[in-house]
């Protein structure tokens, strides 16, 4: 058996920079991995999306670059090259952080583990062996899973996973998107771009129904006039092989019974936390709906076990608050006094224009008895979002009674990259004095986020003035 | 003889901003402009430089299409769409201000003014009329223009000012850029972005030589991969019309004699400030190396008036200083305890990576006897940086003895529009600590904002551990 200071389960975003900062600490620690070095976010979530969409996102520019002054005679995707310059990118992100694991001395085991304990860790090794490990401490990292609801005909082939579509990257006529969250909506966007008709079927009365009722009312706005059809209130029933080949996606608005036909249908209702398997027999953990229950500190119902990531119940299942997350368990372990706040986890969107947004809505706050009041800037007075021609974008930013930063929410040009600054404010309690003190440059996205707050008091400065 | 409480001659992002605020204060006010509104930054600036820098990028970006999975024909810059774009883009956001000018109940006045005093500026308006008018303030904001430097030959033809190039948008198949400070070398990315074979000529050890060492360095080496020449130390001597009808511009470069032939010049050398003609005989404001001497409220030698912007002597002559100066201004006279503070004045250039700066270097920290730290991440560890395919790039982060922020410089994807955070920072004295308690989502640029604080202590999570 042996025995380390620290085993981490998973090598995702949470589990390996859990185990960077860790060796940084000088903990001695085993990283275990079943899979791929840098979990779903670098191999099938965020990385490869992201690569996608730079690629869809320039063919998109090019069909407009008449109106900029570009004249091309003729331009098309090469999928069989995007394909390539995806694997290209995911394995060079993988090959550092491999790297990076390595340089940092930590202990990299493959194979899969059960657990029956800190002093009962298997892992079951791809030659066959299996290896015994002792821990002081544990975190589980194990990630999740797109999870697929009962409908009818979810088994048909050409129904997909967000996982199957990073791995395969198809050309598509038509695609059909159940679920018109964050995953769903990228995919509209990526699709949409690449000259694909997309139909999105939401259950829920409006996209991206978890977030700010603007950004999906918004949204919904521009992706229908750039050709996608979104359907609110969409309830799928079941999904058909139609005698063409095509598939056929039943379902219900308000008693009416509907069809869409695709080529492909990429399911995108939800993620479900990854421990099958994980837990020895007699071995348990509390779970909170579904996931491992955990403190402010990540610790489980059990002594020196801690859970991260999208397998522990600690709010949004994105990949920084599964870092951020990492961390915080790291430190408790070496003794700081540290804990994880899921209301300055930001979350994004890459859309076009982006989405970024970090604690509460205006409504939010005034559902918790807050009386919050909203600073807001319309970017059609913003000289960058016209020059980039933008389409309607904005920038709102909460703040409480006492004027501090309780929350933000960005759809413009670069938000993903701008919302930081209010994810500070929020974690610092910044009041609204504070934040118009700092002079942004011009001509910039980020000179809305000034006027949003000049909005408060003084007025914004390119924004028509109200009526006195 | 009109009397008004404010009288604000010129309305560039100084001026007009002024006003703005002016109205919003109640302030009764009149606004003098003897050109268009929105002065050099809408007209002859920042926006018509974007502007064309937005379609150069992107036609860049078509030209290395083919890594990211797509295939062009052919493409081709069409010069007349392109000024045709940027004369719409100019009027566009003109016919913005004009229209917020006008719903704030500012009375704007055209033609040339005078000034003798608060009792005695006389504005000479178009038609012929002379208009009398007097103030209880007046702020001047009249700007600046670009300067010719005295070199034999300067006033041939083809020996252009950015004023003239952003007038007429040449087609150049060789350009030679005289100053390779922020504005030559913005120029000299969107020449070589579309393929115009650019030299750039700078008289100091460095181009952009007076921002941090590291950015001049990498830009000259990214640059000179794209195709630039770019010589340091070099003095320029005389521009000649060649027989075949080229510029040809000599120059030394310690002692060695050395020419360069070009389509066009174009002198990028400074700007000067513009006042001739202001002030009537016998008046005089006291004046600080060229410019109008001003305190920290903005007030000149002269109760009641003020000055600010590039003819002020306040610090860089950047539009969004202009703009926080007249602010600063305009809540003075309306009797707030504010003042302007030229260290928080972030500076960009709008290369490729953008550069972004703020506050001090390390080495300006450490000349000026404080203890000083840097926090550094390189953007090789950065996910977003390696999917966009950005070349050599960092993030650096100043701090002094007492872990306050004292300054920043980002050399990065989106750079610009992420300075703002660490301008907040140098304005609040905010700590490593506060700034490193803020989660910024991944994929994005700024999670390098976050490493950069990690490296201080810790260690940032993606790069190599420092041998122990």
């Amino acid at each position: 058996m042996e025995r380390f200071e620290l085993a981490i389960i998973g090598a995702g975003p949470g589990g390996y920079v859990a185990a960077i900062r860790a060796a940084q600490l000088g903990i001695n620690t085993v990283l275990v991995e079943r899979d791929d070095i840098g979990g779903t976010c670098l191999n099938r979530g965020c990385i490869p999306t992201k690569t996608i969409l730079h690629t869809a996102g320039l063919f998109s520019k090019i069909s407009h670059a008449e109106a900029l002054g570009i004249r091309i005679e003729s331009a098309a995707v090469d999928f069989d090259a995007l394909r390539m310059r995806t694997a290209e990118v995911r394995e060079s992100l993988r090959d550092g952080v491999e790297a990076l694991v390595a340089a940092n001395g930590i202990t990299l085991m493959r194979g899969t583990a059960t657990v029956a304990g800190l002093d009962g860790i298997t892992v079951s090794q791809p030659d066959g062996t299996i290896a015994e490990i002792s821990a002081d401490h544990l975190i589980i990292a194990t990630g999740s899973a797109p999870a697929k609801p009962p409908i009818a005909g979810i088994g048909e082939d050409g129904v997909l996973t967000s996982d199957d579509m990073l791995e395969t990257i198809p050309e598509l006529k038509r695609l059909v998107i159940v679920g018109g969250g964050v995953i769903g909506m990228e995919f509209a966007g990526i699709y949409a771009a690449l000259k694909t008709h997309v139909t999105v079927l939401e259950a829920a009365p409006r996209i991206l129904p978890t977030m700010d009722r603007e950004f999906g009312q918004s949204l919904a706005m521009l992706y229908r006039k750039r050709g996608c059809a979104i359907v609110a209130n969409a309830l799928v029933e079941s999904i058909e092989r139609a005698a063409d080949g095509s598939l056929s996606v039943r379902y219900a608005v308000k008693d009416a019974a509907e069809t869409v036909d695709a080529d492909a249908v990429l399911v995108a209702t939800g993620r479900a936390p990854a421990f099958g398997g994980l837990f020895a027999e007699g071995f348990e953990l509390e779970l909170d709906r579904g996931r491992i229950a955990v403190d402010k500190r990540m610790q489980t119902s059990a002594e020196g076990i801690y859970a991260i990531g999208d397998v522990a119940a600690a709010g949004a299942q994105l990949a920084h608050a599964a870092s951020a997350q990492g961390i915080v368990a790291v430190e408790t372990i070496a003794g700081a006094d540290v804990s994880f706040d899921p209301a300055l986890v930001p979350s994004c969107v890459y859309s076009s224009p982006e989405i970024a947004s970090v604690g509460m809505t205006e409504t939010e706050a005034k559902q918790a008895g807050i009386a919050a009041r909203a600073g807001k800037f319309a970017m059609t007075g913003n000289g960058k979002s016209v020059i980039t021609g933008q389409g309607r974008s904005f920038a709102k930013i909460v703040a409480d009674e006492s004027d501090r930063i309780i929350g933000a929410q960005l759809m413009c040009g670069r938000a993903t990259d701008m919302i930081g600054e209010l994810s500070l404010a929020v974690a610092n309690g910044l009041t609204i004095e504070q934040m118009k003190s700092a002079i942004r440059p011009h001509p910039t996205f980020e000179e809305a986020i000034g006027e949003a707050f000049e909005a408060f008091a003084g007025g914004a400065i390119h924004a028509m003035p109200k009526p006195r």
